[in-house]
């Protein structure tokens, strides 16, 4: 329902920002949802009318109550409705009736607790359809805006939490009422918060859009328990990126659970769904957080700082062991250790005593107060050989703790660098920390996050500054129908795999590289084919009812003459015979024996969440040891597939490390590209292993050595 | 000195626990270090006699002064030194006259401010041993011990730490401030706590054994700069783990940095400094943490709550999301969800609602009060397959957080398995966190956090159980001997590597395999050995003045018959001489080539801190992409050496994955225990390379097939 889509962005805007509120199925008992919704939105100080509906009760916490939505005169902007799951539906009905569009449904009841819980649902998505309502829920928590010009806290959330610029989503209920204490111990401010439970109408799709284009919000945090549409995420994520600039981050749970089902290909069995997840996160450029708290310290890195030009840091502290523990934590997330102009060097030498350390890190000394943080701070930051400042302080006898904080306040003003911060100690240095959060100093209690940070920020920043590239176009549309007709043919007669003479034949209409090969259905055709391919040869036996060749002998390499090319088609036809003797054989599948060269594998998977997927990795028994490889969401563009195959970490041996001659790359990067193409096209295909892809030296191109289809 | 570790340990006992203490330099000045440290004994309310030795000033603080420490008429069990660097030996050598023997150094301006004060740290050195002193320090922050009985303050925190079962020992001082703060707001209680500085004299070995023997002590955690003697550090927590059952937790700080300097073998530089000392903390079953808070996160678990027997986990929760992220976390740090008893599951599902969730993570559900917890709790406590639960509580309208805290409580007193506990926000739950963390249970901000406190103790528990191993005996004194000649001969000869011949003879002096094989100086005796050591045959120039054999034309692979090994003799001959006319050659190497089999790399290094490292790992070019090896600090147990084969990520390849033959493993483990043998006893060898050990099948052994050994 793409016209839904643009239908939940209208009517967003009277959920977030509602002149009226109704709150459907309200009551006057304290510590019940149904109470502590109204009441929230009361002592949030709404700025707008509050209408409390219910059908018992004349007025609840001293506002007049209506029967009946429908009894209502005033127009109605938003229903928030906190009636039981089985009157819901008449609710959201009478909604309906009065013309109330937007929508957020608090019960819980439906599809959470079964069947007749997912009828439910389904019946007020009918609803809604009917008469153009969009709601969020059901089972959420509902949701805050704390625009000063709405101040809508429709949630149990028992405070309003702090306005800032910090977008919220969250699919857990409970995790919210964690955050939002997290974020008031931590001063940290937001800007919308919301609960959408279920999402059976507005997605979090639909939110992010909604975020993206909200100019209060400048960081969008995602917590997801499913991904229904992963696609579309991901396409959420490039657009927000692309039109508004803003980062998206997210948690997805579940990391470690995994389909148990054994996989049929090499490829359905590396590409787990978390790593498909991971991957899919990356290209699209979201940022996946383990946890509430490495969610919240990147937040505020994005929210309150710059994003650096890149990652040479200073680090300047009063204590050379904290020091070393930031510069280990730095080099460990890939920044650099920033080297000073002689200027800045001669500036620091000037400001500081003999015994402190001038280099980076800046060592003040012990008994440093704020004048000697501010000097090595401005010296800093005036380098152009600087891209960000970490200020760690320990609290010694001699320190001025907020003095000091203050003055990163200043500096941070002062120049349009990112200052990162790192008060060590908890009792002492608090009113320091609390100066540094009141003014939107990202603060971190260990370097290691703080270093995190810096290096995620300076990453999104790269992201943003590069250009999309473009996906590859379309195969002819000849290819394509020769394709799809093998496809047919496999599927009608019954079987969920394809035969490796027609695999191949598949891989040639979208130009993947394959040995040429031909069905040989006599000892004849065998010796008269083995000429055009050219020695050696290699020849297999080709049924549907065979699944090992190898074990039933149906496998003969490296045959170098016309006569071992009859001897061996006559050895497969006695040897599957005898062991298989019900087979129904098509014939022997006689091919060119592909050179000497590297062996990597080329996958296809489809993922229940973000469709086709490609794989790539070193071939051999190594790429199940060291599981060595890189997953990409198709279709690709050729950026993506160039760091697909620079991505694994066995690329120097195709680069050509240690004197080897280097491997044709280019030609890997075009196989991934066709590959691509033909996911696209072909959904049938479920998944597909060219295992191994032989890939020969700079020139001389790739070639499918085995390929196995497996279809719907 | 082995004798003054014995007069530390003596010295050590009034260091900690003085009945008088001399602060010697002290003066009347607020703020500096002289008054600050008596204060801090004094406002510490130290049990004892405090005596304050200033050459101005009568009195300090209301307490008579002396001029000269020999001017007390009193015994003085502890002198505190203050005093500037350029006088502190002079106060020293008065401590002395006057029989003081336990002391520490506080003044600073010793070693770490460059030769003068080495100079002077040295004679603080002399003085010492002249008079029988033990010191702590220089430039330290002092000690603390919180023992009631003593009460010693002797250090400038501002505030004694509450008493606690958790011995602090650390060479950074600036970090002790801040983790004293850090303890004080998590409510962590220290046993002795001590700044120990430049450890000019007392170590962190001598104090890791006082711990060792300390009754209130059961954990030791150690902060660590540099690590001088790295044997005595593995030797100290092995002996502290079988003598006491303590763990030692330690951080190391500059882990990134390395030696930059080129490495002159493959093992140099696959073992940097650093790897090395992560494989021997290991080794030693010593608890690496990245950072002060990982630290206490473990460290509060084995001083809270019992190890555990084995790694299965309950989990109870009153929340889906975050028993999915505990879930996942316990699994990521190799945990086991248990599986319930059949009365388990009876139990629980009589005491909870039809809407809990009565499997593992058991989810009580959002209001649940205490007695649902108390319920859930006691039920997975009584079952066998449960080891330790996990209690997560996020806070909703219902939750009784105070009541469930206690319910916490009571479990854990009443049944001897470790509860650990993650109440999830700050502000709502910090009454509950308050509970728990009076009450000694482990409370976790992060369920990583959690779970990989109880993977830590769990794994500990394990190596508590397990018998340690011997060493293996050393070689027969005749191979020593013979080896030990080779090695004066090359040194004599005045160069720093080993001709390969010599290389071969050396190792089969330790009974390491390497193909037969002989030095032959003549075309006829080169026609000769082929027929001894069998075809083919590999022949390879030897010289000292040649380093690259095979760019010289000075190896000949792969000879079947004596012309064929006659004419290689000659070709090899002509070659050299004619592109290095000067060289002097000693002959060709011929030796019997190996047969195929799995290439794997032995090393050998000699680390400046930890002395001989042994290296293992796949060969071929997978070594250096993969840097899939794996280090022990030599001598090795049998199951050391077993356990460094089984380590590497290709063991599958040598244990025979993927319907492979299994390769000899027993021959890689009787070689890695030779090479540790050859390293104990000759210190002259600097770095060794077997590169490639070729490794046959089961039963067939394997064989040094290129040997470099670089000698000092």
């Amino acid at each position: 329902m793409p016209n839904r889509s643009a239908l939940h962005q209208e009517n967003l805007e009277k959920i977030f920002n509602p002149s009226s509120v109704a709150v459907i199925g309200a009551n006057t008992k304290k510590g019940t949802v149904p109470f502590d919704i109204l009441y929230s939105i009361l002592s949030g100080e709404f700025n707008g009318l509050i209408l409390p509906v219910s059908p018992g009760k004349k007025h609840i916490a001293g506002i007049k109550a209506f029967k009946y939505v429908t009894d209502i005169d005033d127009p109605i902007d938003l229903g928030v409705i906190v009636f039981p799951s089985t009157v819901a539906n008449l609710a959201l009905e009478q909604c309906g009736q009065k013309g109330v569009k937007s929508v957020i449904i608090i019960s819980a009841g439906f599809r959470e607790v079964g069947e007749k819980g997912a009828e439910r649902e389904k019946q007020l998505l009918e609803i809604a359809g009917k008469y153009g309502i969009s709601f969020i829920g059901p089972n959420c928590l509902g949701l805050i805006n704390t625009d000063p010009a709405v101040r809508l806290n429709a949630s149990f959330a028992r405070q309003m939490p702090a306005a800032g610029n910090i977008g919220f989503l969250s699919q857990s209920g409970a995790l919210c009422t964690a955050v939002l204490d997290y974020a008031h111990a931590k001063g940290i401010g937001f800007s919308k918060f919301v609960s959408f439970g279920n999402k059976a109408d507005i997605s979090e799709i639909d939110l992010l859009y909604y975020l993206m284009r909200d100019e209060k919000t400048r960081v969008i945090l995602l917590y997801l328990e499913e991904v229904t549409d992963g696609r579309a995420l991901m396409q959420a994520a490039r657009d927000i990126r692309e039109q508004s600039g803003k980062p998206v981050l997210a948690i997805k749970s579940g990391r470690t659970q995994e389909g148990a089902s054994a996989a049929a290909s090499h490829t359905g069995s590396l590409a787990g769904s978390d790593d498909i997840c991971e991957a899919a996160f990356e290209q699209a450029g979201i940022i996946r957080c383990e946890h509430i708290e490495e969610m919240f310290n990147i937040a505020t890195a994005f929210a309150y700082a710059p994003i650096p030009e890149s990652n040479r840091v200073a680090i300047i502290t009063n204590a050379g062991g904290p020091g070393v523990l930031t510069t280990d934590a730095a080099v460990r997330q890939g920044l650099q250790l920033a080297r000073f102009s002689e200027e800045t060097t001669k500036a620091l030498k000037k400001a500081l005593p003999n015994t402190a350390n001038i280099q980076n890190p800046v060592d003040v000394i012990g008994d440093a107060t704020a004048d000697r943080y501010e000097a090595a701070m401005e010296a800093a930051f005036r380098d152009e050989n600087v891209d960000g400042v970490f200020v760690i302080l320990t609290p010694q006898s001699m320190t001025d703790i907020d003095a000091i904080a203050l003055q990163v306040v200043e500096a941070a003003k002062k120049f349009n660098k990112p200052v990162y911060t790192s008060f060590m100690g908890e009792t002492d240095v608090a009113s320091g920390i609390r100066i540094l959060q009141q003014n939107n100093i990202p603060h971190y209690i260990l370097p290691e996050s703080m270093a995190k940070a810096f290096s995620t920020t300076c990453h999104f920043g790269q992201l943003l500054r590069r250009k999309a590239g473009k996906t590859d176009g379309a195969t002819p549309a000849s290819g394509r129908l020769k394709a799809t007709a093998i496809l047919q043919h496999a599927a009608e007669e019954g079987f969920n795999y394809l035969q490796e003479y027609e695999a191949v034949e598949l891989l040639k209409e979208y130009g993947l590289p394959a040995p040429e090969g031909a069905l040989a259905t006599s000892e004849e055709e065998a010796a008269r084919l083995v000429q055009t391919a050219g020695f050696p040869v290699v020849m297999k036996i080709q049924s549907r009812d065979v699944m090992h060749k190898v074990d039933v002998g149906g496998v003969v390499l490296n045959i170098q003459t016309e006569a071992e090319a009859r001897a061996a088609y006559q050895a497969i036809m006695s040897s599957v015979s005898a062991k298989l003797p019900e087979a129904r054989i098509q014939g022997v599948y006689v091919a060119r024996q592909i050179p000497e060269g590297e062996e990597v594998i080329l996958g296809l998977k489809r993922d229940p969440a973000f469709g086709p997927v490609i794989l790539f990795g070193l071939g051999g028994i190594f790429v199940e040891i060291y599981k060595d490889v890189s997953l990409r969401v198709a279709p690709l563009t050729r950026e993506e597939a160039m760091d697909m195959v620079r991505k694994i970490k066995a690329y120097p041996l195709l680069a050509g490390a240690r004197g080897r001659r280097p491997r044709d790359v280019g030609s890997i990067v075009d196989a991934i590209l066709r590959l691509s193409q033909l996911a696209m096209a072909h959904p049938e295909i479920r998944e597909l292993d060219i295992n191994p892809l032989i890939v020969r030296d700079e020139g001389e191109g790739c070639f499918a050595a085995d390929v196995k289809i497996l279809i719907k």
